[in-house]
């Protein structure tokens, strides 16, 4: 089988610990031996997220000359680098010698006319104080948001509507690759008049781009791994339960946190409904179980309805 | 034919401009209208450096927590995404739709026992006062320098031995793909007992590596892009001459600086020696001319003895 994992952000960093390069490593080996789990016969493609590593390049490159930090798609660029050398290694000394790794830079087309655009709402980087975020807004253009008592930057969160590296990944698979592509969801880059690509300071939702990514390589399954067990309703609550196995009308049926488990399940009903192939959103360590079906929220057209796990 | 590329540190980022990331895609613009002319009818492999960019990471890095400063082989990852992103984009501008790309990210093995372990001498990242130096060296036990009346962090500059991504390399080549690699020498990497890779704190010398590329591509012409136009003897003087051509025994008989022409030319001898094919030196701009041997300094071992240009 071809199979797309998308590791969350929280797999490699997770909240309150140092951001450190070991703390990194450390997490990215937990997800390696779990993705080495899986490995045997299959084709294999990993995505990653990368807030916390764009957000610390972004504190780095503003504590050095807060004039020059570097724009959010060349941030990426680096993040794509620097996390897939973390994964590349890490999974490559869990495998046999023999099996090739390509980590692949990754840009994601987006429209320039796409309604995120015009109403930014993902928040990006350090809280400032009212004044500095007047500043920051007007010698920057930025947009600024309040988070809390606090201001942030807020950008646009375009759909990602083409990967332009999805051939040589491809290629690469045919080949019994392992591939690491569409780190923090793609670098999003518009046409410009004149058919020039240009990145721009947007950050794509890494699990509807990984969805993408999915579906134009012909994925057999596609499988969100993070740190929750599976989709729960009534989160929480007393009436908690874990869906097992759901069809994307039945899943469309409840809501989810848009921050969170809303554009999981939404990546997951897009993949089932367009390629009529399995997606899952479960936790990292369970992948081999989520592959079966006996762990994590399989979401698929041959499902009727939603059935909760027991 | 296939042919490797190497852009020069100064080709990306020239001394004593502002290393923004606007200057660098300034840069990579003129270094991509030369690229791009030598595209149609053959296969093409670009690699590069990154030692300011590096040295910037890792002053932005100190800026915020000097305790925390990624290591180098991190940082390495992190220019290979950022620089190779900037080369792909840019290219990939100037031709045709079509032609695939793919920026990889590149890992290469080094022996722990090379001798330039036992003798650090490759000057990276800022200058320090000789107590901070002292510092440095006691905390985080690096081998500190004099470089003039300051002192510098030194790090070996081992010997490439084999490149772990060069069988993805030649299948995407196969493909048509433009291949972004190596940047920055490639991240350097040693087996620890148990077989597992593990990057190390080093700078693999970016010439020695493309060639050794070069070479496990079985590249049919190896192009060094550097600021100078040939190689020249007597650089500097009235009798200064330029090199248009020299089998290698002859340039070997020569003195070059260590710092810079030296080892290209070396590299340039290596490549044209083990493969019997042509390696050449020569101005960015000049990539059509030196391809034909008509500018730069092509190194063949088909030459007798050094002719110079007229």
């Amino acid at each position: 089988m071809r199979i797309v994992v998308a590791l969350g952000g929280n797999a490699l960093l997770r909240r309150g610990e140092p951001m450190t390069a070991d703390a990194q490593r450390a997490n990215v080996v937990v997800a390696a031996k779990a993705l080495a789990a899986i490995h045997p016969g299959n084709e294999l493609v990993v995505t990653h997220g990368n807030g916390p590593q764009v957000g610390l390049l972004a504190l780095q490159g503003a504590a050095y000359k807060a004039d020059e930090v570097y724009p959010l798609d060349v941030l990426g660029a680096e993040t794509e680098g620097m996390i897939g050398y973390m994964i590349e290694q890490e999974l490559g000394n869990l495998l046999p010698f023999e099996v090739p790794f390509a980590t692949l830079l990754t840009m994601v087309e987006v429209d320039p006319d796409d309604p995120g655009f015009k109403n930014p709402t993902k928040f990006i980087g350090p809280v400032y104080s009212e004044k500095d975020a007047q500043r920051l807004k007007a010698d920057k253009g930025w947009t600024m948001k309040k988070d809390g008592d606090k201001w942030r930057r807020v950008v646009a969160s375009p759909q990602p509507k083409r990967i332009f590296e999805v051939r040589p990944m491809r290629w690469l698979l045919e080949r019994g690759t392992v591939v690491i592509a569409a780190g923090g969801g793609g670098i999003p880059t518009v046409y410009e008049p004149g058919r020039k690509l240009r990145g721009i300071e947007a950050v794509i939702d890494k699990d509807f781009c990984s969805e993408l990514l999915a579906r134009e390589l012909d994925a057999d399954f596609f499988i969100m791994a993070t740190d929750a067990d599976a989709v729960f309703l009534d989160w929480g609550k007393p009436s908690a339960k874990a869906i097992r196995r759901a069809d994307p009308a039945a899943m469309r049926s409840y809501e989810f946190p848009a921050g969170s488990m809303g554009p999981k399940v939404e990546a997951a009903c897009r993949f089932a409904d367009s390629t009529g192939k399995q997606a899952a959103i479960g936790a990292l360590k369970d992948l081999p179980l989520i592959l079966k079906g006996q762990a994590g929220t399989t979401i698929t057209t041959t499902a009727h309805g939603a059935e909760y796990a027991p």
